[in-house]
């Protein structure tokens, strides 16, 4: 099965290596339809997030979500700055990734759960891009306000909002979001892929 | 094409919803062969890691790496636990996953830096497992004698080690390992997806 993004990003990524299509055809974009998505559409999102991996199995992430035309959306939606509410208004659901910061099984603090929280996300964003929804991460929202209305204790951090929606054309956008309704390249393998090399003679 | 983890996952994770085979069948295994790994083999791993998703696509995330066989090995795996040097000593190569705390463009702090390092983490272990290679993360080892080794200032975290290596037969580990080799389960998917409810009437 092709990925539904494959044309879009074939002429704008090239890999150095081949890797799987999951990965390389996975970009945000903004363009939602305003439609509305089932538990049975949304929630593949979710169970792909479910099997990262963690340290020692803690999973320490959370979705917290709002699909829309809930009471609840508003307290995922106003807290996001302009920019943001500007497009993501067409989402059919907005979810904050959020990270208990203790281990379940003796409640120490968990090093490693933001680190997790974000692998999870990950799996989300494949999952989600892979049925052709668009999954758009951001933090371009009041982080403090958030965790308000979330009612989150201390113990929980929160990382990024995610908007899902329905795919719609680019031409659905406010038009100067148009123009950046592309797969954004990357640095080269070498800045991110570093053999160490001892400084010791 | 079958994923090589397949069959060893299939009886032991029932997902709820069907998700794409990468994500369900990426597990942990730590029994490796103690064969090398050409760059040909290693740097697709990197590649995936690359087309993460991060905020304003400032790609915080670096991977360190030394190779068996070189000199720099023992900056990564002299400062792991006893426990994890039994099995990380077949890796073909050890990872230290570090994040750049700031944005490339403005130096200011990047709030989502250990986040986004996870996301490419996730497509860092997806690739290497769909290839049939072992791709294990670990938070078992000293982490200031890490940073040191790397030579990293301030400005960089520490997230975790990964070992990635050629699989061996379960039988390879020493007993007491040889019963964890198994893909692990998850919580059920209410504990993490989290529809949001108003506590307000």
């Amino acid at each position: 099965m092709t990925h539904p993004f494959a044309k879009e990003v074939s002429n704008l990524r090239h890999p150095d290596y081949p890797i799987d299509p999951i990965i390389l055809n996975r970009w945000s974009p903004r363009s939602m339809t305003g439609e509305e998505m089932t538990d049975e559409e949304l929630f593949p999102l979710f169970e792909a997030a479910r099997w990262a991996p963690s340290s020692y199995n803690n999973q320490p992430w959370r979705f917290f979500y709002a699909k829309r035309g809930t009471p609840e959306w508003a307290l995922f939606y106003d807290p996001q700055i302009e920019f943001n509410k500007g497009w993501t208004k067409n989402a059919a659901a907005l979810v904050v990734a959020v990270s208990y910061k203790k281990f379940d099984h003796n409640q120490k603090p968990c090093r490693t759960h933001a680190f997790d929280t974000g692998a999870a996300w990950m799996a989300l964003a494949l999952e989600g891009t892979r049925r052709g929804y668009v999954v758009h991460g951001m933090e371009g929202f009041n982080y403090d306000q958030v965790k308000k209305n979330l009612e989150l204790s201390e113990d929980y951090e929160v990382h990024a909002m995610i908007a899902i929606g329905k795919r719609a054309p680019k031409e659905n956008l406010p038009q100067e979001l148009q123009a950046r309704e592309l797969p954004s390249e990357r640095k080269k393998i070498e800045a991110i892929a570093i053999q160490k090399k001892s400084s010791k003679p």
